[in-house]
């Protein structure tokens, strides 16, 4: 598909096809892309969790949620998800990074990163995903886990201590959703997000 | 372009042709792609900054290097980028933006949020930029601003002290450059960095 077509048909999906998996071949594709992300120093200090079978998805939610509560709408539509990638960052493996020779920061200090870039090229990978599912003709969401279940979940996916929940991909052939309702804020165009030269001064193209 | 031949033909590129600036149209299309980057609760907090001019690059070259130093072979080939673009994540987009009604976290606590997604959601932005680029067949390079320089930045191009400077994009056309000596740590393949299930459990796609 078109580059520019991707990026235009892409939009969060919050429903799928129950009875449609994600073919081996599109995932293998999904994750062969997301680790062509750019990171810092070549850290790449990512690691994904994919839940396919009813078992590793069912002990996803109920680590994420409340069995006592039914699910709301929301709940309903991602359940139908066939795949889910549990992102993961290591910030460990760019303090490493950095402490080597060529950079040299052997404090490993995180004091010295002005954004926590595990989490954003580990984000990075996950547009990737996003992006290419579009390409595959499928859908995908991406969501964070609550904080108060970060825990929980590292400890049903057996995910290391050291390691951040960045958010979950899922994956799947669309269905029927209701489109956010965030979306009726409206996207911040060009003109009010760009500034020519100085913070403030409007970039005329 | 293709979309995969976009995902797999991009790379960091750090020398430019310096007298073929960007044109108008390309950084239009940039900026548009950029604009539909996904962000949390469609929040949309980011703002970037666009140097063209050589006094706007000089204004951003002086406040992030030491003139008492010659620059370094790094710096030579960045500094005929003909152009930059600096990202800026608004972490009060976030809070406010949750603090509504919808969303109901009245008491704006970052603590409620398992990683920076205004971080995160920027980074996303300056990925679709470079991926643009590459699609236009220009070529781009993501990088960070020293943490002990964020506070010159933001003074030289008036970006108000609540702004996160979560990184800089480089565009121009390619001129060669040496490759990244990071890239000879080697890629981490989706064997080494995808779980089946339960973290450290092998894919088998």
């Amino acid at each position: 598909m078109e580059f520019s077509h991707v990026v235009r048909a892409r939009r969060m999906v919050r429903n799928y096809d129950p009875d449609r998996p994600v073919p081996d071949e599109v995932l293998s594709r999904v994750l062969e892309n997301a680790v062509r992300a750019p990171s810092a120093g070549f850290s790449q200090g990512w690691d994904f969790v994919v839940l396919r079978s009813d078992e590793e998805r069912a002990a996803f939610w109920e680590a994420t949620t409340d069995p006592a509560s039914p699910p709301d709408s929301w709940l309903r539509g991602i359940l139908n998800a066939p795949c889910l990638i549990v992102c993961c960052s290591n910030p460990g493996a760019y303090l490493d990074r950095y402490a080597e020779p060529d950079k040299g920061w052997t404090d490993r200090d995180a004091g010295r990163w002005p954004v926590p870039y595990w989490d954003v090229d580990t984000g990075m990978a996950a547009l990737l995903m996003l992006l290419t599912a579009v390409d595959e003709e499928l859908a995908g969401l991406f969501f964070g886990v609550p904080v108060e279940r970060l825990d929980t979940v590292r400890e049903a996916l057996g995910i290391p201590d050291d390691r951040n929940l960045v958010g979950v991909v899922s994956l799947g052939y669309r269905a029927p959703d209701r489109k956010s309702p965030s979306l009726s804020r409206g996207r911040r165009e060009v003109e009010q997000v760009a500034h020519a030269g100085r913070f403030g001064t409007p970039l005329d193209l």
